[in-house]
């Protein structure tokens, strides 16, 4: 089925938007993943201790939130020996009938994003859908177009990311760069809409930026967005509110640490981590809800 | 030693600025790792072949030349088999005493880019050097920045890209977008001038455009350049000229499928490849530097 599709039918199932970042630090892992942070263990019990961790939040988000966005950059860490786990994660993601957005930002030429894209998007360990980096321009994307419509898979360009110093490069000219980064991802998706009229091409717009994230939503009517930068980074439920269509559809909330490590926050002293994330997860829901409720009326 | 120290005593002692790209594309690899392009055999093993390869490109040029640039992607391809393969590649080839230029083009905030540049530039496996996408900004360069500091390791930032459609966003605005950055790879590496009088922060600039090649060159005076586009992508020795400084220092020219693949070239029938891709070298050796002496005059 159309990557867009399947994840609306996902959002409309668990009913809430949230996306749920698995972003192993090694310093906030809980205690029975310690052996992570141990620079005399040997990598591999390392890196499977970063497996476990990622199948544990499998498991307890399956059928709780439609989607997971496993970060790559904190299992490359480990070398061949955290590929073996992204594996086991994305795996297990995936058997659990999760969403699985892969969290890599490549960008590279022809034949090389070809590479990329073939590995992330149709191998035995694919992902539905990844994330990617559009510096370098049109012919970088394409081969992870023409993946996407082999594999009913789905991407996300960066086009305006939630740190604070994004605007350095991103808001360059006039009209900025990422107006029209957006743009190209409008044309680049136009030709792969599903049923439910959403592109499988969708962007990453951070909602650490809420004026500019209601104008991205406007410009791209029909692209799916994922909003990082709630909680930890600072955004409200109000702040991603301007990046829903109408009914609260066409976006995902990605949080990571806000979620996975509630347990290290105070407010949730005493509680086990699942027991924190869970929490974390409704008071989230909870938020975000009423944002779309109110930013409705 | 500094990075820039490094290089630039490697390339004195190799005489020429060729670098090679290893970039094991799976249609054009030699018969002997045939293995690689079949989809019956097992991951592991089309795995193997590809480090079989890496490591034989390594033994073929020890000595021969500076530098070599593996791409990551080639490798990711086959998941956790293919980073092994790509870890047995960088080992061999650190060992052989030749830098290795990891061609990754990450680029991510904050705690993102930290485990990164940590797995990249310090671990077991780690390169001398790799490439990064600057579009998330200062913030996203700044965790390999430091990296790059403990491990005395050097940095390629993307500033205009070697591929056609390069220009769509890297020439947006006035100045154009890579003038932009260009800037800020000056900036960022100004701290870290090695005894050479160039920085460990270097630039990734096309040899496909020359007249920007040059302008850039006159832009970043301290900064290594690493040019791609010499060969298979359609430059040649006098347009990669405008990169390097007086003396013909300063620049690395790339070349992938041009060296390793030449054995394909009607030009080298009958050749084994690495016979192939050593005529290849000397005549890209002769080509660059009759070029150099030529703008010397």
């Amino acid at each position: 089925m159309h990557y867009a599709d399947r994840l609306e039918a996902a959002l409309e199932a668990v009913g809430h938007p949230c996306l749920i970042g698995i972003d192993p630090h090694l310093d906030a892992l809980p205690e029975e993943f310690a052996i992570a942070r141990d620079p005399k263990a040997p990598r591999s019990e390392r890196a499977r201790a970063l497996g476990d961790f990622g199948c544990a939040v499998v498991e307890l988000f399956a059928g709780r939130v439609a989607a997971v966005k496993p970060q790559s950059a904190f299992f490359e860490l480990f070398g061949a020996d955290g590929a073996l786990a992204w594996e086991r994660t994305v795996r297990a993601a995936r058997a659990a009938g999760l969403i699985v957005i892969g969290d890599v930002k490549r960008g590279d030429i022809d034949s090389t994003a070809r590479a990329y894209a073939h590995g992330l998007l149709e191998g035995a360990h694919a992902c539905d859908a990844v994330t990617v980096n559009p510096l370098l321009g049109e012919d970088s994307i394409t081969p992870f177009l023409e993946a996407c419509a082999r594999a009913e898979a789905g991407l996300y360009v960066l086009v305006r990311t939630s740190n604070r110093g994004s605007a350095l490069f991103q808001q360059h000219g006039t009209p900025p760069l990422y107006q029209k980064i957006a743009d190209a991802v409008v044309a680049w998706g136009s030709a792969s809409l599903g049923a439910c009229g959403l592109s499988n091409v969708g962007a990453v717009v951070g909602a650490t930026h809420p004026a500019e994230l209601s104008d991205l939503r406007a410009r791209m009517p029909r692209t799916p967005l994922l909003l990082p930068g709630y909680g930890a980074q600072g955004a409200g439920a109000a702040e991603v509110a301007g990046g829903f269509l109408a009914g609260g559809r066409g976006a995902l909330v990605n949080s990571s640490r806000g979620i996975l490590f509630a347990y290290r926050d105070p407010r949730h002293a005493g509680l086990h981590w699942k027991d924190a994330a869970l929490r974390a997860l409704d008071a989230m829901k909870g938020e975000i809800t009423a944002a779309l409720r109110a930013s409705a009326r």
